[in-house]
Order: C-alpha cells, then structure tokens, then sequence
C-alpha cells in the first residue's frame, strides 16, 4: 500500500474548484493507486452546500463546524473566494493541528500573504497555490476529477518556508495531475494580471459598451455578432462575485497592465487616425507571433 | 429547368470569399435544382492564383484580362481587399455590359460608396453587400461552398438604387444559404466596429501588450495562458493586410466605438482603485446579460 500524502486533509469552502479537489481525492482510494489522503474532512459556509456535498459522497466527512473541520488535519486548504481568505484563515488557526500545512486555491497570491502571514502561527508552514483550471459555471455540482489533469498549478510560498512542506503540497497537486511551479507571489499576480484578468476586464468591458449603444444598434449587435464579439461575451460569462475579489485583491497589478494596455491603444487608434500602416501592421504582426508560439508550446 | 440568377456572372478576386462563392456557383449546376449563374468568368490579380483556380475548376473561364473578365456579364462582385476596391471599380467601369448590376463582399461600406459613386455609369445599379462569413486563413485554396451557409449577408445600397437590381443580389445570396438584410451604409459600418472591428483591434493590441513585457515575464506568459489570453490569440490570428485595410477604412466608426470602450475601461479601473463593488459587479452582470441574450438568439 502506497504512501498517502497526507493522513487526514481538509477542504474548506466546496465551489467548483473545492468540489474538484475533493472529488480527486475520493476518487483516487484503489489499494494499489497513490492515495492523497487517508481520510478527508470537509466544510462550506453553506448549510445547504454542506447537505448538497454529503449527498453527492464529497468527503469521509462533512462538518458542520469550522474549527472542528480542521482539528487533527495534516494540511488544511482553503477554497473559499479571495475576499473571505483572511476571515476564514483567522477562524481556523487557534484549532489547526501542530505543524499542520496551510494552503489555498486562490486567483491573486499578494493579498493571501498579506492577510495570513500576520496571523500565521510560527508553526505553521504556508504554501499558497493557484490551479490555473476552471469552467464557467461554480457550485458544488460543477466540479469534477479530473480537471486539474494536465493544469498548472502555481505555488507561491513566502521565503524561509519548510521545503518538505512545499515538496508534499507539489506532491499531492502532481498527484491531482497537475504540473506546478514555485513562483515570487508578486511576480505571480503580474503574469495573471496579463495573462486572465485584464481579459476578463476588457470582456466585460466591451460587452457593457455595446449593451450602452442606443436600442436599435444593440438589437443588431446581438443578431450580427461575428466571432470576435461572440468569443468575448464567453469570456464574460463568469461569475461576478469571483471577479469582483479578484480584481479587486490583485488591483495594482491590473491597474499597471491596463494602462499599459491603454497606452497601446491609443497607440494604435493615432496609426489609425493619420494612416500609419507600418505601425498597424506590426502591431498586428506581433499578434500572429504570439499565437504562433502559443501552438508550438502545445497550449492550444 | 429553373431560371438562373443571371445568366453571366463574374467575380474578381479569388481569396477566401471570392472562391467560396466560386464554389457554390460551380457546386450548384444541378439540371433540377436552381442555378445561381449559368456561366461564371473569373478574374484575379495575381498569375500564381489564376493558374490555381483554373486546376481547382473554380469557373468556367479563368480570365487573364480583368476588363475582359466583366464583358457581358449581368452581374459583377468584386472580392478584392477593401483598399483595392476603388482602382478596380474604376478600371472595369467602361468595359461593363449596359445594365449589369455592380456588387462587392467589403467588409466596411461607407468607403465603397465614397469611392465607387463619384464613377458610377448611370446606367449601373451599385448593391455593396458584406456576408458575415469567414475563416482565419485566406487565399483560392481556403474557400468553400457551405461557408455562407446560415450566415447574414448585409447590403448597402445607395437611395434610389433599381429595387429590381437589389432584389436579384438578394436571390443570389439565398442562393448561397445566407440571409440578408439592407441596411445604410453609417449604420453597418457602426454596427460592424463594435460587432468585428473593435474587438479585433483589441485583441491584436493585448497581444502586442503582452509582447512588450520583459522576457521571463513573456516567457510565462506563454506558458501559463489561461482561457481568457488564449481566445484573444485566436482572433488575433487573422490576415494583417486586411484589417489594417478595414481598419483604415472604417477609421471614424472604430475611433468613436474606441473611444467609448476607453472610457468604460477607464471607468471601470477608476471603480477597482476606489473599491467601488456595485459599480464594478454591475459591468460583470451586463456582459452576463448580453451572454444570455446571444444564446437566446441561438448565434452561440
């Protein structure tokens, strides 16, 4: 019998990707197979998530406390919303196990270290993660095993953390099939930044500013929508409140690569005004680039 | 046997959308079923592409003369680049049959008209159309004949253009599987820059954003690309000469949609620096709405 990598493990908050987490975790029991964890404890903040998650088998045991949740847990990863990250990791740490790992899934990493590290027990090593996986839709019934097969799953510890804690949570995602990377937290929301969240913004944006067009107009938008409106209305298709925390925990970072952003197309709007195809080209040019190199690295 | 649209229809210019409607005029010569064109004479500028679409079949005579090409036809569509429309316009103008109907696929109108009017024959209807139909490669080999299956054809004719003229084309691109529907010329070039034009300048632009960032950034970039970086790279993929062609001549239309989304954006950014949630929840829920009306209108 294998290893498991941790004894007992607890989930915290059961959305699409706690569910996902725990539904892996329940799945992977073969006798022969890794086993992530021995046993699994689970809570939501939700009375009715809680009923939803014992219907559908999410973990050894669903608790209907907190504080008892997390009692006697070798490593404890929260999955709540970036903006309850604080609140929920105050609550748990006078109850958390002697040297027990803390960790989380969260979309921006600075505010995690902002908020935990002043309240963090000296025992206890914390390994923030991010798992670049989703869908559009959340709740417990959205997730399922098998989507962080194949993901990334980024790692942002604060320096001077316990590298065997670092090494068991890198074991436990490769054990969820994903690829992880250990990264600066400040570095990590900067990529992001680029990467998923100045998109979702420009999504939404652009979506509010047709929706803004007098009635006539936007009834034909809606009908005539070529690909390139149709695949940003995807984009903006998710949930709000998530977005909200995220834009608003990781704001420097998306307000430094949107008025980069700014800058560029303003850029591009004066070629367009004096005729300079040069610049229009190129600009365009860099995109094709991009898109080049995104199929060799095998992303597409 | 059922009467054809026209009896000589030429098209000139042979990339993706004049060799898919080359196609479909070719595919549709079935003794019963409705014939678009009884012959089809085609033109295009380049030698390498006439020889390739006499070994693909695309017409009936590939011609090596442009005026030539337009002699005794019914029916003309030019499928030129948007910036090339004017000089070819002006080139067959004396060689056309008294009468033949004048029509393009351009994917900006108001240009057409300033151009193309001022050299009108009088005798000449003018019915430039646009089919929101496309893929993100080019040239004679990338056309086919469904690709204007269930899509819309727009058409822009001037006032007072001959309804009966009008009313042919509008049989032609049934013919072809698309719908239609007349529209100003002002209107479909607003309509097309918040629709196409706009969220293509957009997403070339991120592109090139993302470029610009130092390299062990771009690196990751790359690597890390969620969903949301990931689609704009897809619409970023497209023919450079031929949005910097749309985008030079839809130039008032795309600057005011810009200027618009620029100021949502700054609005929006203005909302995250001061935290103000509803505000910021609220531009999530349009784009959410608009989502829901798409899918409603069956375009997704």
């Amino acid at each position: 019998m294998s290893q498991a990598v941790f004894e007992r493990l607890a989930i915290i908050g059961l959305g699409l990707i706690g569910s996902s987490l725990a539904r892996r975790v329940m799945a992977d029991r073969s006798p022969a197979g890794p086993i992530l964890a021995r046993e699994l404890v689970a809570f939501d903040a939700s009375a009715e998530v809680r009923l939803r998650a014992r219907e559908l088998g999410l973990a050894d045991l669903v608790a209907d406390d907190l504080a008892a949740s997390v009692a006697g847990a070798e490593a404890v990863i929260l999955c709540t919303p970036v903006g309850a990250l604080g609140a929920v990791a105050g609550e748990i740490m006078p109850h958390l196990a002697q040297g027990a790992i803390l960790s989380d899934v969260g979309s921006t990493k600075q505010t995690v270290l902002r908020e935990v590290l002043p309240i963090l027990r000296p025992d206890i090593p914390l390994v923030p993660g991010h798992p670049l996986a989703g869908t559009e839709f959340s709740g417990p019934d959205a997730g399922f095993s098998t989507l962080f097969e194949g993901r990334w799953c980024l790692l942002t510890p604060p320096e001077g953390t316990d590298p065997l804690a670092i090494e068991r949570i890198e074991r436990f995602w490769h054990g969820c099939g994903a690829r992880t990377r250990t990264m600066d937290a400040a570095h990590h929301d900067r990529v992001l930044a680029i990467v998923s969240h100045l998109p979702h913004l420009l999504a939404f944006t652009i979506c509010g500013t047709a929706d803004d067009l007098a009635d006539e107009t936007r009834q034909e938008v809606l009908e005539f929508a070529a690909s390139g409106f149709r695949d940003f209305t995807r984009i903006a298709a998710s949930d709000p409140v998530m977005w909200r925390d995220i834009f608003l925990s990781n704001r420097d970072a998306l307000l430094e690569m949107l008025a980069r952003f700014t800058e560029d197309a303003q850029a591009m709007a004066r070629a367009i005004r004096w005729g300079d195809e040069s610049f229009i080209v190129d600009r365009i040019e860099r995109g094709r680039a991009i898109r080049r190199s995104l199929i060799e690295l095998k992303q597409s």
